[in-house]
């Protein structure tokens, strides 16, 4: 059995350089197993929405990830577990064969919970062995690719969570919140000016990274300037008191359908009214909304239509990457222990909240960069087949592990999604 | 805490003279948590469809109605378990108030099974300690809809938890079927006359009966013929090869629309094709068919549509109650343990499988009898709202708890629905 | 050609005893001519509605039943006028080989209403040719048929056009509206009582009626009484002050369910509120509601619920015959030239507005009479496929051709369904 | 009344340089009502599908739009036609008020075609009046504007009839087609190399361009290489052919997700088989594919999953604009009189087709230039508000007035839409 001292989620990076990739694996392996801790059989079952998955569901895929990319191809003698898995586990992989469909995993009341644990144990004892010996050069980038991978399952289990409790009439915590003092006014509002030129965009070295950060290559950026901090709750208040999510000169035409499609008048777990006050679902259950800290659960329609009615805009993925080049990677994110945002310091630094507290959405559709060419098989379809409709965002969020991101990041959903703990940053032109 | 002696679900009718209404609650009640007990909790969480309920919400549901309608207004002192359980559990009764929606239910993953289970046992404890000093006469009636309505609620169970696993590519078993000894053929069609002629329908007498059972009533039914056994399987085979699922003429016209909009070609449950052979997802597993047993889980649409293809009809409701009054209520229910439909005998005895193996469509459409008032109140909405676009179906199931079915009991349901055990007997005019 | 002096919509009756059936032919064609005369082009191409069909569709609809039913099987050397027509302009009849699909009607731009016209006058020709020879005495029914249908789809031709102009934002008028002195309001509701009995029921005898109205077969009926006139307009106003559209204890559920999701809260033609006043898109534009006219446009979901409101209940369709036989065969039908509803007369007389003004909601689920068989071929899927999920509706409207209803014809819709001009009666149990 | 000696729909460009703006006005006025010319008042009211319009809309909203913006501010004493106009023909500018809802400008019957008609006039006399003394300088951007703005519509009216026509079962042809003699097969593809570096990109100078077009900026290209001319129906037959339809692998996963739900097999107006062989629906009604003629009516999704089939990709929009710059504008557009794509020249020449036959799908997503603002007011609303979820295609087609289209012109579609007259040209990295 993969074992782990630290048995809390918010474990220390798995990605210091001091850290050997064998202990790297076995902790992030125990990191996704802490995350369910808290969870019952029955939280872990049920699937919140179509876009969401169950917590057992991710547990058991990553797992079968494991063994379809690294056990059953390179450990001579590997015995699946569950032959029956391959169908009820694969994600999205065309190529590996018929799936389960999606909109049905909350169906799958077995395996129960008791099997997945066995499951994963089961490939946890193989992988040990087999990285007891030292996993092999050649394999190294194979098995980074799977710990990124269940890495980014991590952030899902705890966002599908969330989705899970905030349709629960009891508003039940994940993690009960800790009393928290109220915070001080956010720091005024402050830009950071960047010259542009041509710049370097994307991940270069040796070091791993998404098939979707590269090739690097050179790019022409315009001078602007960049926030340095996030927009707070109180910010979005005053938007929605500004009568934002009634203003349809605001919004883009697809995102004011959705507006009113979908009723929006607030961000998606906030709760309440002007008059009673607000409140909003956190995965420490329903706590008051703290206007000093950055607002999440917002839409790239709602981004785009808040930097407008802000005389500002959403910057591109290039001037994120332009500002974040050479920054300290570190923030709120999972390892923090926080588990939703918190308020920018007033320590008068630029740039602040970089990598943490919510994914930052920006302007640029996510797209290939040039000479982009997926891997071949399987795995060719990580990133690329998705590269149409969706927006990219940069950064990190409170329920990142610790170690995943980096500067050459690209996070990418729907514009109309708000699940995920996204949230953004004002730009502008310099000129 | 109630309990009782035999822990199976397949308990003697609840119904015999000679017990109690004390014992017959306390059996009942016992009943519910035994349905439930060979599920896991994740089992007991999940939604299966729309129309089904997860079996916790079942458990909870039942228990919510004795605290609602016998414990509040009647045991003084009566303390609630907990007073958020009735926006989670209310069903139906508009007039108690908002209800959480019925197509979220699957998504309450807390309260937890277990926090069910001692809402269960708290109710039970307050009910024992009630009926223990005798129920009222004046609450007789209320206990006996209790009882009635957890019956209802029990079959429903069985038929929820078989959709959940029906929709499982792991197939699995609630309870694993015995291996079966392959039936003879069935008996040959036979038909019985009946003269016609002004007849009683309904509900007579001071023993319980739903409030759509009555009134009472003359009707005037002309002479008919009723088949001896239910439609079988082989039947329903022969109905498909002669291309039964792909000729418009023998179908109402929202019945072709769904056959064509949902890509139906065999019963609900069935699987495989002529060349392979079929199976059939039952309690059980998956099994193969029987060709001699009833067929089941087929929608109006499809029971009309066999009976054309066959030159005769459906029954009338009431030329059903004509055939059943007086007529032994036994047959192959809940407590015969088969959990499927088992084949008619061969002793010539007319008019089998009355009440038992499925609930027969009928041709009525479900409305109130003349003179039909709803009670007052809340529980005046248990049936009369109801009576539109659905079918009367009449009998008993195999699933049905023992005790449970009358000559006069009207089930319902929509004419696309399946997922009851539901077939269909012939019948045809006599002159 | 088939011609006709009086060129009004609003000819008398083609059903008067002493006209021969070719007159009575001629007439009615004739009339579809009429009714289509005050529309431009454009009127007749667009389809309003799923449920509604093109002017210029019904036309050659007719024309194609006369040409597929009557011509070419029985008048040698007919030549059919488009071979390409059959695909286009039949309905339902899956017999008769593919069809264009239902909701594209309003898609058939080509061919042109020019094109229509000359197909209707060439079927014309040849039907005229033909019956100047005396149609023989075993076609006779079928040419029954035949007008009858055609009649049925020149009250469906205004009954789309009424749903194509309240589309509109100009309102336009089919025919403007002369200026209604106000009327006297409604008589009070009086109640005409019945004894019950053994009754006969459905047709009997050698006139035409569609094959749903027969066998003719005796039925039991409760004594109960029958309201004496229509329920009014300025009674739905009351039903809604009353808070009738927001109270689910009104509804049955499938009709809360629809009032919710459709947000109704007025019968479907009515526009504005309380305060600036209600009016009501008519055939003759908008105008204001008349409150002792007969209310229409409701659907059997209202009706149900008004009932109920007010302490009575909807008719069977059995009861309703046994009130309407023998009854003369009088009122605002197409030929008063109205084209919306009246009031009732202040003349004491009992069962005013029988036959006229609106269809009648009844609680009889539309289902075959004892014995029913659709006809052979084709022709039998006029009704029987139909008997599902609707509801039957007795006497006629001011938009049904005079001649065309009997006090044994059942129209039918589904319940939800409020373009055509519909309302109720009400009764109660005389017990 | 505007008049123009040559009533035919391809009159030379509008865009002439030594054509005065008044006289263009004309010309571009009178080609609408010539493309309309063709069309009976029942093809002008129908709207074909969501997306589409009535061409009586298209004639009635482009005379709205003069009014609107010319008429009404800059003209003193304009007598509007008719008010209520404006709530029926404003397409998607929110600022100006309630519109009738777009899925349903089918249904306004009326205004008639006539009262259109006469409000073209009455708009026309007006607007040359006003023109005859000269368009004032500071007016002469706003016409502009609007000139291209109904050439827009022009387009439009012939793409929306063309989908009109091929939903009839009768493919009636808009303008019946020459009889073409067989095509010689298309020039082997051939692709033409690029240097790639700062490129200037977007619309400079006093010449009308639309505001999405700018603001004029530097970029950064790589070196590419491009094809010499579109991807011909031949072409696509073989991938269709090879399984392109059925193979998951080359979709984007969005765009597989549209295959499978709508089923497609092949471009949107092809019919037949392979066995049968292929025709098409176009504006001459159904005729044989040409092999050697460019593939039109493809999605995004299809033209990016044919040219990873191919080995290659789309340009980016950047890429086409360098390639395209400095080359004459001409080539197969509506003045050609075609009305359908024609084979590429055999003569040798690089990058034929640049501007005509059929708009060119990129990979770029539709999304602001550095340094975009939307104009002040409802004109703002007319590029700014699309730019998300779309995509560029550049070029122009065979339905695109002359003199329309620029090197820098941006047109724009969702990436499942088929009925623009759109193709492709390859791309691929020049390294």
């Amino acid at each position: 059995m993969l074992r782990h001292a630290d048995r809390s989620i918010t474990t220390a990076s798995t990605a210091a350089p001091d850290v050997t990739q064998e202990k790297r694996l076995a902790a992030m392996r125990q990191r996704s197993t802490d995350i369910a801790a808290p969870l019952s059989p029955e939280d872990q079952v049920v699937q919140a929405m179509e876009d969401a998955s169950p917590t057992k569901w991710h547990l058991a895929h990553t797992t079968w990830f494991w063994e379809t990319f690294v056990l059953v191809p390179h450990v001579p003698g590997y015995r699946v577990f569950d032959a029956r898995f391959a169908y009820c586990f694969n994600s999205y992989y065309v190529s590996l064969g018929p799936r389960h469909p999606r909109p049905s995993r909350g169906l799958l009341t077995r395996p129960s919970v008791a099997e997945v644990t066995a499951y994963r144990e089961h490939v946890d004892a193989a992988l040990q062995t087999w990285a007891a010996e030292g996993i092999p050069r050649g394999l190294r980038g194979l098995v980074d690719l799977g710990i990124a991978h269940e890495e980014q399952h991590q952030e899902l289990m705890l966002m599908d969570v969330l989705a899970l409790f905030a349709a629960n009439p009891l508003a039940p915590a994940y993690r009960p919140e800790p009393v928290r003092t109220s915070s001080p006014a956010a720091p005024a509002l402050t830009m950071t000016g960047f010259d542009g030129g041509i710049v370097d965009i994307g991940h270069r070295g040796d070091a791993f990274a998404f098939d979707n950060e590269g090739p690097a290559h050179r790019a022409l950026v315009h001078p602007f300037r960049l926030a340095d901090r996030l927009v707070t709750c109180g910010e979005w208040q005053e938007f929605m008191r500004d009568g934002g999510y009634r203003t349809p000169s605001l919004w883009l035409t697809d995102g004011w359908a959705t507006v009113q499609g979908q009723s929006w008048d607030a961000p998606l777990y906030w709760r309440g009214d002007d008059r009673t006050g607000w409140t909003e679902m956190t995965l420490g259950g329903l706590v008051a909304i703290d206007p000093a800290a950055p607002v999440a659960h917002v839409s790239f329609y709602e981004a785009d239509a808040f930097a407008r009615w802000a005389g500002k805009r959403l910057p591109t993925e290039f001037e994120w990457e332009v500002a974040a080049r050479g920054r300290p990677i570190a923030g709120n994110t999972l390892g923090s222990g926080a588990l939703r945002t918190r308020p920018a310091a007033h320590d008068g630094q630029p740039l602040q909240q970089l990598f943490g507290d919510v994914w930052q959405w920006t302007q640029s559709a996510y797209a290939p960069y040039p000479g982009y060419r997926p891997a071949v098989g399987a795995l060719g379809e990580y990133n690329g087949k998705f590269m149409a409709n969706q927006f990219v965002l940069r950064g990190a969020s409170c329920v990142t592990p610790d170690g995943h991101t980096r500067p050459t990041y690209r996070n990418f959903f729907y514009p109309h999604q708000r699940w995920p703990f996204a949230g953004l940053r004002l730009a502008e032109d310099a000129a």
